[in-house]
């Protein structure tokens, strides 16, 4: 996926109903036409299971949420980066604390995005694995304190400095990398706090998923960027 | 599934490039004129990314890999029961040898496929197992010695007596469940061979899906039935 | 372990700081005198790295908490069965709630303690997986719902039924085992619930181990038997 | 354990019957043995469950395998830091091929032996995770191409510029941090080109345990330093 517009906000369906099957295309609508509204740069991030079912119905940035460290062959119950590729999907979250890898295994994932031309998006818990992840240059940084995420207490507040830090940390190491902020993200007032911290966009799920409204709550995201 | 024609096959598409994407839908089509051509009751199971375009293309049951014992929630990247119902599958595979599950996770993933009227072919590695899996009440028993997996030395040669108790230590504890039989099944001559041990069917994976013609090697595994 | 005294009372010690190194000895030590004083089998589960000190300490059984399902050779880390045994422990914990095995692994592991000449308590959580591990004949079975352990709830209070009929179930496939009750004992009380249930003793950790008299606790959980 | 005699070998035990139990210990007397004649440092990693009698047999350094990223609580079967220290070992391998972590455990892990004064052996498969690594300040990185370990064949012959260029490039990020050669290393020949190529030292196992003569391949793999 082309970075050329930033700020970016990645909505990780996760496995809620509300963002399964049918309710997964649904969403992913608002989603497109909060983007078209808003001008902001948005993506989705649904199941497996659902993901060329959303690519054909929208036209927005659709990534993978895994992908197995593999290679084809036996791997019954995996997800091959290869038909992440083929599905028309841009990119994966790669490590998110749902779904965490070994740190061999990140390595291999994240050159296998570059193989296949598929964006990376690594998740991290603080600094210092940030700094880590830097190193093996993936398009962004997920930064996300797993203590926060569900809990609607938006890392920009709860800790603003593990964002900032960030930031500054990985654009030591690697410029070209995006730092995103994710945990607890709902409002736009998080939303812009997160970007005053120098992320250049936000991964987020359960505050847009399980709102009441949530196309609603899409616009409010980025009612104040 | 109904279970009203049998034998069955079940073809396990695994994470094979011959068995993805295109190649996934291209195969089904195979499997579908084979099954009509023959008037045996196939069946295939894709990656979980494949599931819709699978369905959409073919006319033939298209099962699951796997399912992990989740609620819906936040469990980026797994894969939940209820979006396997809603793609249209009408069964999954379940503890795979290359996807083991916790004694107290198969029960919880059996139970499912009951709640959401799927069918479940639950994998096992000898007579032992199968017994304990029986208490489950699966609708289906694939009884796979690891070792022999992907060799092409097919059970029902290298272990007849494998086959044959484990069909009838199940039925002894369940008539209703079917035993299906796999690793390293490609002939015609190991399907007849399965069959004769008291198998109501096949679970099998790259002796078809590696095969030079795919197709041919389909007509074959019918022909001496 | 010969079983000529029941009830037996089994204390797992997890990894408690008050039921490590030398806290793992004195509590050893209480367990023997309470054993001696109050002439009920008393047995403890140390850590893999406290089981030679405490086994030279104290002349009661001692388990291990775990066993890998691995033969000798380049397994880093992992606990081999023939090194518990070497150990002197009389037995092992298998599948505990904190470390679940795969259906294959249980049945190997129960196999090679059979082979070693160990005493088997293999762990579950609820009627149904209790029969399935039934059919691996372990010396033990030690029903825990899960939801229960660590809160100081007795199951045999909660949930009396699912002792019950786990004793009935059991005992109708193999007479020969023995079921413990798990989770949320703490008191005589729950102690003498769980055997009026048909318990033949049971499995139990934080409510002894986070006492602030442990040896008096120990006293109590045995002055109603 | 202080860095002030180098080089230092240290031999991992895994599971091998040959270093288990009595066998533990008697190899752990032809290691001091080795290191006395020598002069060389020589350190073990005996699994767990025999730490205890080997601190207590000889008096060299003697490492864990393997510590889980836990606190003190309910973790069955797991191996807690706090136990590992006390126990008398001075530091533990981590994230070793066979017992890989993810990379906030990692983190977590090395954290705790700076918590507890324990010496950190942390385990990559190659250059950039040895980079990655790196940031966490670990004592040693170890350095192990998965595919030459158990092969016999040393990664100081077969790829020396993964060893070369991990020590320049962890030196450049940390020149406190000792660079151990692993994978393959047996005879001295092995050691000698570990060292020439800048590792302070190796980190081997089959080479040593399967030796027929232990004590004569501890002296062979020191004599040309």
């Amino acid at each position: 996926m082309a970075k050329n517009k930033t700020p970016i906000i990645i909505l990780n369906y996760k496995t809620y109903l509300e963002s399964t099957g049918n309710n997964a295309i649904q969403l992913s609508k608002y989603v497109e036409e909060a983007s078209n509204e808003s001008g902001v740069n948005m993506a989705v991030a649904p199941q497996a299971v659902d993901l060329y079912n959303v690519i054909e119905a929208v036209d927005i940035p659709v990534f993978s949420q895994h992908m197995d460290a593999i290679t084809p062959g036996g791997h019954t119950g995996s997800t091959l980066p290869e038909a992440i590729k083929q599905s028309g999907a841009v990119g994966s979250l790669i490590n998110h604390s749902e779904q965490r890898l070994t740190l061999a295994d990140i390595e291999d994932v994240v050159s296998k995005t570059k193989d296949l031309e598929l964006s990376s998006v690594l998740c991290t818990n603080n600094v210092k694995t940030s700094m880590a992840a830097s190193l093996y240059n993936p398009d962004y940084i997920a930064i996300e304190p797993p203590e926060l995420i569900g809990t609607g207490i938006p890392v920009s507040k709860a800790n603003p400095e593990v964002v900032e830090n960030t930031v500054s940390q990985i654009h030591d190491i690697n410029r070209d990398i995006s730092v995103l902020c994710g945990a607890g993200i709902t409002t736009g007032e998080d939303m812009k706090a997160a970007l005053d911290l120098g992320a250049e966009g936000v991964l987020l799920a359960s505050g847009i998923i399980k709102a009441d409204n949530q196309k609603d709550a899409l616009l409010d995201l980025v009612s104040l960027i």
